[in-house]
């Protein structure tokens, strides 16, 4: 093999995926382990990691190597790694020191007074430090756009998702549109007058842990690779070889904790079946930000609200939690699919969620794109809620656009991911579903391996092999097409 | 402040000081929350991280500026720094990278083999890979010999006891081999005709836990700075803005996890205590692994098996273990002031645990200084544990010489530390005494502020300004006094 160069990329790259494992778990364990006063010294071992590992990615031998490894003899893996590999170097270099300074700085500031300015309603403190946020993003965005030849928003939804365009989402989230806000009308008729028997609390926390744990493994979650612990705010964090899943309990109610934790699952999952002779490279990451919610959302949305799997568990919810009439699997399963148009995202049913995501895309898009000035978004936000789910939001930005940290921390591009997965899911349950006519047979009776088959082979053993649009065509026979979700959500609630 | 070399030394060491930080947490996460597959990939994080902090260290830089620091106009705690910085310098980049490998190798196969030839008894197999441990461990200690003019065994052992000689080693364990073993017999005689109720388990884990929680409450432990978990082998980790003690639980038996946890809180505290101005630099890190062993001894052995203590506690462990006649305060001393010589060094009382310490010591001198060859080591083990402890191990190396982890992972003149912080904690406790006659009245009470005071002020704050022989004749008014361990244990025990 005489390829040096690419050979001595991936030393570099194997040694950063080192030291990212520290940088993971010291993540994880801030937000699940660590007392307060151990945050200033955690954040500033975190920055000097981060110090260190942008260092090693300025080598300023790496622009060669990447030049010279380009004429190497690689194979299809070994392109795709050093193209994964690339990509990372050009991120990670190609922003002024200046401007990186200038971003942590507004940003960290921004984002700690957003905490009390959202409790406080207070849009104008808020648009205060706001606006040096989004100017540096805008400043990032040309930056990135002019490197890589898109658009400036497309250039920092790149980061998220490689390859997508607001182009094709505004085609995808325009059908949307056209259908969802009617859709939802006809479901809450419908539910109106549905019965649905509420769970009985409380649940003791012990009891909600050990049924987690129990559906964990029903998900094939490898315990002897990774945790099951508590954070305020869920994440699948850790390293492929030890993910470290999170969630929050409520004595008052089992039901948000328990699918929490099939979501998390999901990703997980993703996480641990990563190839593991790559998974130290560039090329064996997860794909993406909405290929690693398309496999929360598979779990979650396609197998675990679904009639067979809520038959399938309600037993078991029964053991850990004592019985109640509520528990029948035909209740639990109206419980799970229940609609209410809501101001708060993070509560949002499957059915309302993609409007608080393609409300946020299209005010981000304009922003950064400077269509749209900071000041704007409050009136924009009122407008697109009351078209979209018809709801009222005027005067109230804290359940309004003061609600998500994305923004604040300068996180712009990001929200797409979420409903982008939602439909990536839909399609690859659709394509498994085809490959088996008694899945909701198989899945009732506790045989979910058509399911984890089909992701190990099609999504998890892929990872970074090839972009994503590629990979879902392979997997599936087709790109996205978003006509599944559609199907699947008018299968599902009408 | 014209010190631009000692400023740019204390940055790099800030920086060591901020990776160490992720290095610690991931050593703690391994003992205490990380599962099996997580194993390598850890141990592959933290070579790494050990690779990038030795390259700050032997950066061609360093030599210059501590040359040129020396010469610029420091105060004396920045001179204590310099000094420690230098000695950190030292350490690190004395070795040749061949013999660091080499010892990495060595000790890693040793150690690891170790862990079954232990249980099979197998001193041959332990032999053949044990050969080469002390072979390299006898050139790191030429090496740092000549580095510092002191002898090979003593320039080990100042790794750990910065300042420590054999010479006066030797005295100090001369004379405790005068009077210990007439000691230890007339302890069995007297304690033979006592009456002790065992306490009657089972011991819940969760009322273990609270129990352990409310005594490390009393002793100050801050629970907004560090948590309490579970480890195969307790230990203090974390960092000192973060500490991290472990204990282990068995139903059967709360006595023992009950007071590993005390011993732990009183290494916690000194980490927790150290000046939060210079915890970041070498001069505020603890002093050594004698005057750490100091404090968990102080904290354990002098407070919390006396009489006083354990009648302020008797209440609390009835509260949290039920009521039953074995709590009773008399015979809680008893039972933890119970003397019976055994062979393993970590399930030894206080009063035979120092000729478990002066046997190992022994051996470890010699077999450095090249007076005794590795092959020896077994007939000599034999020989000292007849003469000091009246026990005969001939044929059991399993429970002999085979038992510790020290010498197979490459730590040689680790061992004295503990018997040096048993004298340093009752020359310490018996000056607090001094200053408080009313001390016993005081701790009964629950009133243990006369001791965390001094502490405070005589040790945990003065962290690594001075040399421990200057701490402590400034603490004590006296140096390092064997006496004061004497007159402990005969008041104790007789």
């Amino acid at each position: 093999m005489n390829t040096p160069a690419y050979t001595a990329l991936t030393h570099t790259f194997t040694r950063l995926y080192r030291l990212g494992h520290l940088g993971a778990l010291a993540g994880w364990d801030q937000a699940a382990m660590m007392p307060p006063k151990g945050n200033a010294a955690r954040g500033a071992a975190l920055a000097e990691l981060q110090v260190v590992m942008h260092q090693m990615l300025a080598d300023v031998r790496l622009p060669g190597l990447l030049q010279s490894a380009s004429a190497e003899p690689l194979d299809a893996l070994q392109q795709a790694n050093l193209h994964e590999m690339r990509r990372d170097w050009t991120l990670s270099t190609c922003l002024p020191e200046r401007l990186v300074q200038a971003q942590s700085l507004a940003t960290s500031r921004c984002e700690h007074a957003w905490r009390s300015q959202r409790q406080n309603n207070d849009w104008t403190g808020f648009l205060g430090n706001f606006r040096e946020v989004v100017n540096n993003a805008r400043e990032e965005a040309q930056i990135l756009s002019q490197a890589q030849g898109i658009s400036p928003f497309d250039a920092l939804m790149d980061k998220y998702e490689p390859g997508s365009r607001s182009a094709d989402i505004d085609t995808l989230f325009d059908d949307v549109k056209t259908w969802l806000p009617d859709l939802v009308q006809q479901v809450l008729a419908k539910q109106a007058s549905e019965p649905v028997l509420a769970p009985v609390g409380p649940f003791p926390v012990e009891q909600q842990r050990a049924l987690g744990v129990d559906l964990m493994g029903l998900l094939g979650f490898d315990f002897e690779g990774g945790r099951l612990d508590v954070s305020a705010h869920p994440f699948c964090g850790g390293v492929p070889e030890d993910v470290r899943i999170t969630t929050r309990y409520t004595e008052a109610d089992f039901m948000r904790s328990m699918m929490g934790v099939v979501h998390e699952t999901g990703h997980a999952r993703y996480e641990q079946n990563l190839p593991a002779d790559t998974r130290h490279l560039p090329v064996g990451r997860a794909r993406s930000m909405g290929l690693h919610e398309s496999q929360s959302l598979l779990f979650e949305m396609q197998l675990g609200r679904s009639a067979a799997f809520l038959q399938l568990i309600a037993p078991r919810i029964a053991l850990h939690l004592g019985h109640q009439a509520a528990f029948e699997a035909d209740n639990l399963a109206r419980l799970y699919t229940r609609v209410q148009p809501g101001l708060i995202r993070v509560d949002a049913d499957e059915l309302t969620y993609p409007a608080h995501v393609i409300l946020r895309y299209e005010i981000e898009r304009d922003l950064i794109n400077g269509l749209m000035a900071p000041e704007d978004i409050p009136a924009q936000w009122d407008q697109k809620m009351g078209q979209y789910l018809g709801l009222d939001t005027r005067g109230n930005v804290k359940d309004g656009c003061l609600q998500d940290i994305h923004w604040p921390s300068g996180s712009f591009g990001y929200f797409p991911s979420y409903t982008l997965g939602a439909m990536y899911a839909a399609q690859f349950f659709a394509c498994i579903r085809r490959a088996h006519p008694d899945l909701d047979t198989r899945v009732a009776t506790g045989d979910l391996s058509p399911i984890f088959d089909w992701l190990q082979q099609h999504i998890w053993q892929q990872a970074s092999r090839r972009p994503t649009q590629d990979l879902v065509l392979q997997a599936t026979g087709e790109k996205l097409n978003p006509q599944h979700f559609r199907s699947h959500l008018e299968q599902r609630y009408l």
